[in-house]
């Protein structure tokens, strides 16, 4: 499908201009960017006219449980470990593949809405999800949410075989759930592995005061550098939350250049705190951004977590331009490709994979066009996202999907596995 | 115009129960409320299918200056005192009574789109103003931002005679811009007319720590007591913002049944810090939610106020359940509404005026059903408002407006003043 999009306003973000004029669309990668007019004599399978609507990179959503859309707003307002015992572990302990791959769809839906275009996913079935993903037309980096509870190092390693680059949607990426559900064996393995492969290896990391303080009960050292003493890091990855890290954690990320993925929606429900993000960008760190999954958050919004980002960092620093909206708009961008080793999707550039999306620009909460960048940011929402391209293909548009699914077929089976599962328990 | 609303399901907000069935307009008021089937023989202007989607009461800005469209992501990233003096006073000085008639219009837009159906706003030119809302079908409350700097006594007054209740669209309410803006003759002229008119006051309250603490330099008081000793609240009113409250100002609260209009979008933007909403739950005081202007937020939308007041509770109060959904939804629509004098369309009831929205539940962030209500809060967002109706008539719906004048129209115009003003300076 070749597609020319053009009269468009188009944010690559390689910089913070904006270029007018045209974006060209072929066999699913960009194939032209600038002035209009150079289109002379090509056959196009579809043409759209833009209309002066931004066309920019599509969001990352850098950490998510996709199929936890079960849970959205289920057994509300513990604090985390609570939340995770008595509520979440024994409802996972019944879902089956086929639920994990419907309710992946379900949370698909949901980020095409939000303009996201590759979500890195923790999730309890890395086959079914792959699938889900594949067929729907949407770019996944899996990453292993192993545990002291399963699977065991064997399956992991053979997904990591299997499912990393298995088609040019997917990929797979060396990780585990916490120190804190983890045996210090079972890390030291995981970290051979890494050192086998040379691979980066992606955790849940410094989340709660309490975590940090039970690690270093346990080991004397916080989990960034206690996993770091392991070799954990020694190629790189990154650590969702990141909300307690000491100076000796920052020194860790800086020295293995690994990526923070702040969810700063996730952190306020759970009442984990704020994440020191002025203090990440000061020490040159990666930061990206995540929804975390949709039942710590509850929805799967990247303007929610980009307001949250903003809102939260000038609280934290008491200061009103603690971090620019730029900022963030990189974060959840190119800050999230990095952070997922999706060096061909991170800006909009000749040659790249066409993953990107056209903001609505005739509404009223982008009037009037002061600062279009930052106003994305400000006073953006899901509401201006108008279209989403993933590899050539349009997924959703003017409020339509097309990933193969029907939304209804999808919603109504998505409420039948709850009342299923507690029935089982 | 009659229309009948059916197959819907019917938040009242006088409780949290839902009610399937349909809701019935005649004459901008709500006829009926209840089953299916209660309407054989009557005639019907519109009948719509609501597809079982969600009927409530609109969301009610409860502090905004909607002119203010103007400045959105205008010199942003300055602490409140230095934006205020360097920045935005000198471009007030310039704008026309039509500057801030068509950029209140933007603004109109921009609630529609985020189901508010009335606003409680201060700006300068009320007389323009109110035909602006009124034009448009949307209902105002308007509040006087007197300061200072203008304009007089008499001005005040006469505004109160002539704009409160002109007609059923529109009221206006005393208030005065901040202790901080004015002296102290004038504040206690407008606590005598107060009392001459048996009449609550609204102002910006302890908004910033240096305000709170200037006001105590002055007069050894804080801004609430302060005021209290000029009488100033012997009738009632509110304040907006109310960041850093005493125990006293609580008091002095709860004393005159005041409110608290909670502006966390614009707290957290100008780093002004977190109110106490528990404490103010806690002691019986009505919260409101208001977006404040757009220069300092910079959006329109309910949805990010209520997500921000539910996070920063959550990190004030570090206690993940700090304030529910349910009391953060009744603040944005029936504690507004109190708030704003607005008795006859606070809750959906029959008799009470037809100012409802449907909110679209066939969108992926509203499944699966497992709590609609707590669900609206910490999911929704404006692209699950499908239709916002004001006194029975529908203002916006699918996405298309029906305010008299074109959107389009408006952005143009309002993207023509900030040069012009510049220029002019």
């Amino acid at each position: 499908m070749n597609i020319r999009l053009y009269n468009a306003r188009i944010l690559t973000m390689q910089d913070f201009n904006l270029i007018e004029g045209e974006l060209h669309v072929k066999d699913g990668r960009i194939s032209y960017i600038g002035e209009a007019g150079q289109n002379s004599g090509e056959q196009w399978d579809r043409e759209i006219d833009c209309k002066r609507n931004l066309l920019m990179p599509g969001f990352k959503n850098a950490h998510t449980h996709s199929g936890m859309t079960l849970m959205r707003t289920y057994a509300d307002g513990l604090p985390l470990q609570e939340w995770l015992e008595t509520k979440i572990f024994p409802l996972e302990a019944k879902m089956s593949g086929e639920d994990v791959a419907l309710l992946s769809k379900l949370a698909i839906l949901e980020y095409l809405t939000s303009g996201v275009t590759a979500v890195f996913d923790m999730y309890l079935t890395p086959e079914t999800i792959a699938d889900a993903f594949y067929e729907s037309g949407m770019r996944v980096v899996q990453v292993s949410g192993i545990n002291k509870f399963g699977p065991t190092l064997e399956v992991l390693e053979e997904r990591y075989n299997k499912l990393n680059g298995v088609n040019d949607m997917t990929s797979f990426m060396l990780g585990f759930h916490a120190e804190y559900t983890c045996d210090r064996d079972l890390l030291e393995k995981i970290a051979e592995m890494a050192h086998k492969y040379k691979a980066p290896v992606y955790t849940h990391n410094s989340e709660t005061a309490r975590e940090v303080e039970e690690c270093v009960g346990r080991y004397g050292m916080t989990p960034t550098v206690f996993l770091d003493s392991l070799g954990m890091f020694d190629y790189g990855g990154g650590g969702y939350h990141c909300v307690h890290m000491s100076d000796q954690d920052i020194e860790v990320f800086k020295k293995h250049d690994m990526s923070v993925v702040t969810n700063p929606g996730s952190n306020t429900k759970l009442a984990s705190g704020i994440a020191p993000i002025r203090r990440f960008l000061d020490e040159g760190i990666n930061v990206a951004i995540g929804t975390d999954g949709p039942s710590s958050n509850n929805c799967l919004d990247m303007f929610k977590e980009m307001c949250l980002v903003f809102s939260l960092a000038n609280i934290r620093e008491k200061n009103a331009l603690a971090v620019d909206g730029c900022d963030i708009l990189k974060m959840a961008t190119v800050g999230g490709a990095k952070a997922m080793g999706l060096k061909d999707c991170d800006v909009l550039a000749v040659g790249k994979w066409a993953d990107l999306i056209m903001i609505d620009m005739h509404q009223p909460n982008m009037q009037p066009e002061n600062d279009i960048v930052r106003n994305l940011v400000y006073s953006g929402s899901k509401q201006n996202v108008k279209m989403t391209m993933i590899a050539g293909k349009i997924l959703y548009e003017d409020g339509k999907f097309n990933i193969g699914t029907d939304a209804e077929t999808i919603y109504r089976e998505a409420n039948a596995i709850l009342p299923r599962l507690i029935k089982e328990m």
